[in-house]
């Protein structure tokens, strides 16, 4: 990897030497999901950079590269799974050593943005730990950031300097325009948060829109929230979008008072496979007829049951990769504009 | 304000001479909004800091304070209003002066945070402006924000800070509790992004939540939106909530709906006066019964109709301050903990 | 725009893709001057970058780029006429967008530096807002400045960065070649602080040089200051040189000094054309025979008198813009070396 | 915690207030070594800083103040033991908690340095993990560190800051000094590369040295290395001194080649007590007859064996941090200088 | 230096240690030129921090403070004479060492700014070696710069931070006050560059100015500067006035000119003696009645000659310490002003 | 140097000028070792940029560069030998013009690191000097840092960025491979600080390895330390290396010892030839009979003496220089690897 291809003999002048620039695109991965990484690759034909990651006996991370990096343009893919400290620290391990190897630019590659739900001072004396990963990462020497799906937009604002910020729904999409009927569906938000989201799937898949809202009943005080669905679902599929699965206990409430309102099926649609204990055990309920998620967080074996389709992220972020890398326009791969 | 006060004899070291450390506070202002910072500084007994600020002819600004400032505790007090950008900049410079005369710390007192709503790139090629201010703030030299009802709880992650994010919820429910009547009020959301803000008032009134659900008619392709309200407003008076106002639509449109549905009453509340043309006009539609406002930005006399109530922010600014210096708390100034 | 080029086959490595390096230039401009971004444009045979700038009812400003500018070497126009601060405020926004949207290199182009005249503290507690101005430009993201003509050169040093300083001397040089006979010709300096400026005019035109110094007279206490005349103007036509020209005051007084001392006739040269109330009525006066100035700042046609002359320095502009998008000298414009 | 206590009577001035400055110091503590905090607490005769730490289901984890931390000298306690990442990352959210409820000051305890032996390039394309945690301790928002017996005393280097280094030295001698007769014992060092803290011993406890040099037979190629023992050992107890036993292999492997040379006892000290499998196993090895560390780390009871002692470190960190709030003196607390 | 001093009995909380704020100067010097730090530490009745420095063999400078400096005041003073760079790095050094041991603010000291007539780019490619400076020291830790009679005032603006900047002309007025006859003075601008001071001391002296203008003769092409006299020097004492005075070439030859011109007495006074070769011969010419300068810059006994007066600008400092150390206002020492 | 070669017709987009990108290596160095710069120079068949530095009377450093660097990949050559601190202020300066004048990476080559020895607190209120450094030449505007052989390898930590770390082994083992016997050789390490360098050296001359240990003799209290031999010496060739020699001390005294104990013959060998005084002295005693260094310092023909040979470490900076140019592996210099 070390030819700076043909120059035109006498460039080189009385006091310089010119060469064409070039640039090599690397891609190099964490241990948390080696299969998302290698799928990306696959995708963009290339192999992985070899790297010798490991983790001593007390727990301290080791990571090496086994080729040169030198002006490379290197996109560095963990995904961000439990144990998540570990993974993270990984990543900025693996920054810091690309970047005292002369790598050109650094792209931080985290399809779920770890520590994502702490993006605010929800009371006084909290952290705002978004902003402290963004912060990590900069610190280690990432100069840009891609990921998919933020649970808050304005996360993009905790970096100083340029996100890509992917959106899974056209991959989810896809999916569902073979699957579902519009005539006899319903998007469902499961609450008052990610009623945008469901929005705009409402408008893309031409089917109307439901919202669960858990409040207190404003009558009866101190009663605990109950499950009001607003729209229309009884003899209707309905299908329940949202950007993460952690422990799956809203989604199975909301699930449950859809069908109890007279959903004729329920589909969950979410970006991020958390999957924390419980999930698994709940989204195997009968008020779930399928459940459809992508990998931007691996799925192991033993997380996988009958009803749950696992769709890749690889191809996305593989195109954006390459977008990024030849200057081209992540923008366009989902608005259709330049 | 020079003297350093008694110090025991003796104090003077073979390498050094000690004293007691002391702390000053001082208050000052740009010129967006002087009736604010002077009801601050009223409520604090003191005076605010003389200081000579000027536009030139060109437009460009000039500030010098005509007092010492070395080692204070300085608060730089501006409203965000029109023209925001002269405001901005007068306030940046302000913060400029402060830290090339030693000031040992400068809080930037921002009730209205600008360019709040551009907290996130919505599309590709955006800028993050709410992002930008707070990078400029730091810049110029500000230690610390303090604001009033940020429009994105998130934006507190955007300053590389502390930032006092302050409620003037306590400021309006205390005027509403004395005129409305719980039984037959309920609270409204004008749009499924402020419904939070609905529901915390909807719990501390006691009264019942209803939300103006604006969308498609998703029976009808390309149609464009209605005001749909989910929850019972029929015969009964309507408490709309919003962080700001700035032309009025979006609140006249939602009072219109709830009037139509059989509203006896319709009050509007919000903190933030931003009263774009053509607010006023509409403010004043038969719809709306009253509109309640707090003054963290200027509302001038020809901006004040007969059904318009301007409630003071400046104790509630004047507190947080003082317990900013004198290292209280300012949780506590809502949540009741230490 | 998204083609990366042709790449030899094989080039694709174990791991890795390599590409040729490309770059490209593009020039985007803010609202306060199009007319001399559009001029700079056709000197470089391009088209302005699409943006869509916008001021919204409270003053806010936005901004968004219409086509990709990832990888992109961009300029970004902006005049600092009045309103300055909302055209320095909205040059902010349009650097933040080009820095999260991946530009690579992010150039502010400002012909007339911003607060260029508050550039020390005269006095304890003032801000030095030209720094303060090269501190926001660093904050949104700017990597380097191009200025023409700095009130001081030492302005320079406020950047943390490369700043291309352009002298528009050649531009109006070439303008009087062909229209003063040096052997009559008298190059006159406003004021003590302008001198060198009008030391190198006199150099350049081959020219005598002579100073107008505003001063108290020593022999009368407190008497208000005179124009004493340094050098020879009876009989001659005098050439008055500044830098910019703001109210006009002072060049109206410097110019009737001239004329009451026998000069023939006033000809007043100045680099950015401030022209803030009185300078149009004053320029107009008998004292004054014609005025130049270029259109480093807008003048509109209310501004533009009879006897005055606009030159266009777009073409410096473009030309500095190309040797620094080609990695040329800027230097080597001004002085022929390399 | 709110009294800004007396202020006599008429210190308000024109424009301000004036207060006598007061320091707070808080301390606070991650989990994963409470004892220890609670000793340094009872040293000091004050309480820990109440705090809610927890570790979400999907291994995010959240920590927010009980109490208000305005103006606090805080110091943020955590032990880097096995699982380290977690603990550190603890410790890091802890800190952007303090920066953002306004911590005048903050020092990271980090009693054993995590990643300490990362602290150079030992080939191309390593990380340098000890200066990245020095940078992830100042993005997050450190000002100080404080750490005992640094693996390579350059690593005070890597934090942009003050870094109290302080020793175990006189804890552990004390302890020796009473149980060990300097006429038969030597101080030996388990390799070439601590020599020099064991010649510190030899010095202080007036006892022979003697070092194990691992090192590959000259005269036979190829041959493995061979535990050489230079100095003598024969007939002595012997004090293998190291700051830290991790796995315990190179301190067994010592341990034997010394009882093999005649030395009648072995006894090990080490400051860090890493203690990763199989550690507990070896160290109970027949050729070492005790082994005394201190509590840097946390040694539950499942590690603790018959022949293992572990002193308490709370007094000295207890000191020091004593020191740093009242402005005293960490170094005079080693050398007894001022 | 250890005492806390007296803490009301019951402030320990259950949480913290509460302790009254006390704040320490202490003043260290470099070995530059010693006499004027124990001037001005006489003047403030305080001993120099002891600093143990020295200069290697090959030529690396070593320093460490003998006492705790923690949460000290620091003023770190030192004079650039040659070998300069010597000197700035020693000072750069002694900052670093603070900075490390935990004093609270660190003010640099230097009277004569370095590089102070690098302030600009005269030409391409030239560095700006003023601004370098400034960040060196930031770099090193400085907080603060404090410096007198800069030669740019735009140097101020180089250093992101406050600069406290003095005037001499007090200590040199007060000098002449005594010793001139206003009736019979004339003060005189080498140059035109430095009309501004002279300017100043006209008004305050209130005595008539003169100014020596160096240039082309405009009517002889190619001819050397001639030295011309703008203003009535003939019969009069002349008081040459400059901000330092390096080789003395230019200020012999205007005093030359003066005397040709009809002066009956010459008197130079500057700020700052550098006194480069072959200035002392040259100060020493018979047209230079007496030269009077301060001990910003040490003047050893070979460089004094019969003529020469050095005042001491060491109270100045003094004073100006105090009020920085004291939060008191140096702008009213030159101006009367609070 | 100005063409920006071929671009394909057709390039041009309405919206900007795409061309291929080029880069560009010049080298420049300041004035302390001009000779390396040059041979460096030569190996790579190029010339030096030509640069106008000079030191002006006072001291003060003035540096500019000739040619246009716009956009290159500069590196700056620069030895650190005595006056060191005159040297490093210099490349300071050469660094800062290159960033202000637009070089696209900067690139200190600093063959012997200044201040190496000065890498960590060995007692409290010390600087780290080495760090210090590193972050001057950060804030002076490098990118990178080039450096043979640290005095500690931690220092590349001291950094944020890529330091390429040579060694010359490789130069001086070729040199001695030629020269002596395995069979009769043996390397020494002059103390224990140095014996893992001393240990490659045996592994790479297949020689065994004896370690000179100063230290106080147990047995006998406050006796001054012996030089210690272990290892076999007696009738064999020693080779002692070390990474630097400044006063000559150390390796006398130790090739003082090994004489005594039957060695026939004393080669020294060391990578930096600081040479202080005494060190060309005491190099040429009976005890050493040749030494061989390189010249990553200037070795003067009057520090030259008969018994030394100075090897040109030109073609390893060269050839690391073109690497690091070429987007190739410096790793792979020193190990085979990629």
């Amino acid at each position: 990897m070390n030819d700076a291809g043909p120059r035109p003999a006498g460039s080189r002048n009385v006091s310089g030497i010119k060469a064409t620039g070039e640039k090599r695109l690397v891609l190099t991965t964490g241990r948390a999901h080696p299969a998302l990484a290698e799928a990306i690759a696959r995708e963009l034909k290339i192999e992985l950079l070899p790297i010798d990651s490991r983790t001593f006996a007390n727990g301290e991370i080791y990571a090496r590269y086994d080729e040169s990096v030198r002006g490379s343009d290197a996109f560095v893919i963990q995904a961000h799974s439990a144990p998540i400290n570990e993974w993270l620290m990984e990543q900025l391990i693996m920054v810091d050593a690309l970047k005292r190897a002369s790598a050109k630019r650094i792209t931080v590659v985290a399809p779920f943005y770890p520590y994502a739900r702490q993006d605010k001072k929800g009371r006084g004396r909290e952290p705002i730990s978004a902003r402290l990963v963004a912060d990590l990462f900069k610190a280690a020497g990432a100069d840009r950031i891609m990921s998919v799906d933020l649970h808050a937009a304005q996360i993009q604002g905790f970096f100083d300097g340029p996100v890509d910020h992917l959106f899974a729904m056209p991959v989810l999409l896809e999916h569902f325009r073979e699957k579902l009927d519009p005539s006899s569906l319903t998007v469902v938000s499961p609450d008052m948060g990610r009623v945008r989201v469901a929005d705009i799937w409402s408008d893309k898949l031409g089917a109307p829109l439901a919202i669960i809202h858990k409040r207190r009943d404003p009558l009866v005080p101190n009663q605990v929230s109950v499950h009001e669905i607003v729209g229309d679902v009884d003899g209707r599929v309905c299908l329940l979008v949202d950007d993460l699965i952690d422990t799956g206990r809203t989604i199975v409430k909301a699930a449950e008072a859809l069908k109890a309102n007279g959903a004729t099926g329920v589909v969950v649609a979410a970006t991020h496979a958390v999957f924390s204990d419980p999930a698994i055990e709940l989204l195997q309920s009968d008020a779930i007829d399928s459940v459809v998620v992508t990998d931007t967080l691996p799925v192991p074996d033993d997380k996988r049951f009958p009803t749950l389709e696992v769709l890749s992220i690889a191809p996305l972020l593989a195109r954006a990769i390459r977008e990024v890398f030849e200057d081209g326009s992540v923008t366009s791969m989902f608005d259709g504009a330049a």
